[in-house]
């Protein structure tokens, strides 16, 4: 259902000739009818963030946004005052048809770092997406295709909360990387919330969801994850029941993300459990998640703990305490790695599930964390080697 | 020439029955006749580091050693107490034939993590060697074969200094990584020279070149360097040509590494300038290539440096001082990214030479730092997917 699941908003999905795929839809418009125009944003910490991230870092500050165009086909990424310039216009062509102002439409782009966008295209697809403008379930649709690169299928989330309901949509398969993946994100509510409610949730939500991810650990230039509430529902929330269906979206979209992950064949779920603090777990989960090896291992279904292991001990001690012979690993739910050693045979490990499973234990304390993270297979290299 | 290129040394390479791979020789013997033993040696940093590092280290932390075994075939990491015991054995094996200490033995193995080695073929493979051991080419040479395992070629060097010589040997294509590469590496030397002599050359000849190649950025559990002196020729070096050929011959053997990298088909060679230290080059070079995009995109003969700014767009900023806005990026010779923007154009890039040179310039201080790399193939995934 995606981002018009929720009551006051409308959406669109055109193809505006940007993409070199043809026929492919490569422009998403998503308006906020109110009567609220709250938002929330999270954004990439790459230092060489986008256009786009720039203007609309800044036009969401003030917790307003009406409405958001994501564009698919081009990042508009390290294009310096030129692309800046490029999104501004956007926003203007966007902000006139809406008689609003310019400062209240965020712009998302993805596709190639380095190249200006085709801006009369980019205008062009901004003003068939305004007459395209609808509520209805294809609206949302068509917007959740049109900011799609090298996903195989659209990624959207539809939930219900008492009284309002929660819709969205992501796009995401290569450069994702802990620090935000390679996506742009857009979660729509019809509840009665606060700009500072929005971002409360949003900053929760996307620190356990989207920044556990790590497919191929590239970050991206231009992540953006936008939290939009109109108020339509005229129902304020439990905060605890809209934090927790705010926490599902991103869980649910993020896990789409690893899913749809450029080439792979497995998702792999890694959950360092023992630690001393949670960010210890985090820096163990995250330095699995990165090994290409193990990556590999499991494309072959191998499951070569050795390579689980060696990715621990490269970890500095100041980084995250364990003893090295009091490691557990255990895959797919079988012990293959006991204190450092081997433990059951790994013949035993049931590799066929699309998702994998493992399961460390560095008994050194009581906290946790999970990563999800990809398998590294031949379609990976194809897709990255040989793009377009 | 090998590590039989130094006089003093013998050396000799047999099939043991270790390794999987019918008729490999899989077991490298190197006796030290002296009349030194001076010995230098530096290890994997990894916390999971392997029963012959940590016998090896033992061994000589007291700048003494008059032999090396030597295995491919499997690494005895993660085999607890009782790898630690047939480290223990087969130096025990082998400095009973040669009528010295157990201590003055080194070990070092590669392989399959998680495993114990098959302790009789050792035992006997020790005894082989030693009934083969020799001075000359062809001994070196049989050594150099012992130690490969997914290495395509044998690894050697040597070099004449003042009235004495250097020779070497490593082994090395996967798991390689910042801080140490997967590798066993020999060097021998007849100069006359002490072990804090050799210590402080191989220290600093190791930060310069082991540990400034990443091909797949995994740390190893077994990585070892030993220099080992004989004194054979009587000569006391000049102690700056003595530490400059010690540093030539590691930076040539981690060449030849970075040249036999699992699968790869570009040799990168990344230098950042610019930087306010050469710790912040050193991180940079290391960001740009650890990034599994820019690899693919090398792989495809792409000069993406979309993917080389984004990279280096990760490093938080107090890891690296620079503006993004005055980054420029050439990429054999053609620069392609001038101040964060596009420059030159990407098509004016000659891709098809062997070696890629990505030179980064911060233009943030007077510092700079090179790192090897390789390029992300099917070939990578195949060797580590579907090995045995």
């Amino acid at each position: 259902m995606s981002v018009t699941y929720a009551q006051g908003f409308k959406a669109a999905g055109v193809d505006a000739g940007i993409s070199a795929k043809p026929g492919k839809k490569d422009l998403a418009f998503v308006v906020n009818e109110g009567p609220l125009d709250a938002v929330a944003g999270v954004f990439t910490s790459n230092r060489f963030c986008a256009a786009p991230v720039r203007w609309s870092r800044a036009a969401v500050a003030d917790g307003h946004a009406k409405a958001v165009v994501l564009n698919s086909g081009g990042a508009n990424a390290c294009t310096g005052e030129a692309g800046y310039e490029q999104s501004h216009a956007t926003a203007r062509t966007a902000a006139e048809l809406l008689g609003i102002e310019a400062e209240d439409v965020a712009v998302c782009s993805t596709g190639l770092i380095g190249e200006l966008l085709p801006l009369e295209h980019v205008t062009a697809g901004v003003h068939a997406a305004y007459d395209a403008l609808a509520a209805g379930e294809q609206a949302g649709v068509d917007a959740s295709h049109a900011i799609m690169t090298t996903d195989t299928k659209p990624k959207t989330f539809a939930a219900q909360g008492t009284g309002y309901r929660l819709g969205g949509m992501v796009k995401g398969s290569g450069m994702i990387a802990p620090q935000l993946a390679t996506m742009l994100c857009v979660i729509t509510t019809d509840a009665v919330v606060s700009a500072g409610q929005l971002q409360a949730a949003l900053g929760v939500a996307a620190e356990y969801s989207f920044n556990r991810i790590n497919a191929d650990g590239c970050m991206s230039t231009n992540d953006t994850v936008l939290l939009m509430a109109s108020g339509a529902s005229d129902v304020e929330p439990d905060p605890d029941e809209f934090n927790d269906l705010v926490a599902q979206a991103c869980a649910s979209l993020a896990r789409q993300i690893v899913g749809d992950a450029e080439g792979a064949s497995h998702d792999v779920k890694i959950t360092v459990a023992g630690a001393r603090s949670e960010d210890e777990a985090l820096v163990c989960a995250r330095a699995v998640a990165a090994s290409n090896l193990l990556k590999c291992a499991i494309y072959g279904n191998d499951p070569n703990w050795g390579r689980v292991v060696s990715s621990l001990g490269a970890i500095p001690e100041q980084d995250a305490a364990f003893n090295a012979d009091e490691v557990d690993v255990s895959i797919n739910g079988v012990q293959v790695c006991d204190g450092g050693k081997p433990g059951r045979d790994r013949s035993e490990v049931d590799m066929t599930p699309r998702e994998i499973l493992i399961d460390i234990d560095l008994h050194a304390g009581e906290q946790q964390a999970t990563v999800w993270s990809d398998d590294l297979t031949h379609e990976y290299v194809n897709i990255n080697a040989a793009y377009e």
